[in-house]
């Protein structure tokens, strides 16, 4: 299994509402980083962070539009979507993903955060 | 020479500020699109929104940390580097590229725009 198929199952896992499954795919001690924000450390920062998005949502949606890989590390360029019950988000995203060892350790994105919060607010 | 070493020597040639340099290395038609902004078309239209950096920059150092590449697509993590003369402004980027007949048709950053305009009113 490439480090770009174990990055694709956790954005299908994501997608499923599989946050139990997605969450294997990382390593304990990942490192889940959006940018414009405080890096998260653990897998349970991530569970806490992303856990209510995810029952929140009523359909999640990250499409991947370009995906690269070198060695160990994944890049990709994506819109991800969170239908939720009076809105829907769209973030447009860029990727950074290091795996090692089957697992990620490393879940960079790059966004705009003015963008992603006028949704949130709208 | 592949699209990652294009794109790299691309990233050297506005670090040295040699911006007509730089230009070869695009096709006539690139998209240049800052993800937060309006996309840009043209090389023309590259000249015009970078030139003015870099005839303002005394010092230019793109530092690239992570770069994978896949058929004609290139991504990188970078950190955009301008130090003015009354400051220096740093931009945490991801990159999206696409090379076709040695030159880039596509150069799509994603960055948050709310923290390069605070460095720049700064």
């Amino acid at each position: 299994v490439s480090p770009g198929e174990i990055v694709s199952a956790f954005i299908g896992r994501v997608e499923d509402g599989d946050l139990d499954g997605a969450l294997e795919l990382l390593a304990d001690d990942v490192v889940y980083d959006n940018v414009p924000m405080a890096p998260i450390h653990g897998r349970d920062g991530v569970r806490a962070a992303l856990g209510p998005f995810l029952a929140a949502a009523t359909e999640v949606v990250w499409t991947v539009f370009r995906q690269t890989e070198t060695g160990p590390i994944v890049m990709n360029e994506r819109n991800d979507r969170f239908v939720l019950p009076d809105k829907t988000i769209d973030i447009a995203v860029a990727g950074v993903f290091e795996v090692h060892g089957g697992v990620i350790t490393l879940w960079r994105d790059y966004f705009d955060l003015g963008t992603f919060q006028a949704q949130l607010a709208g």
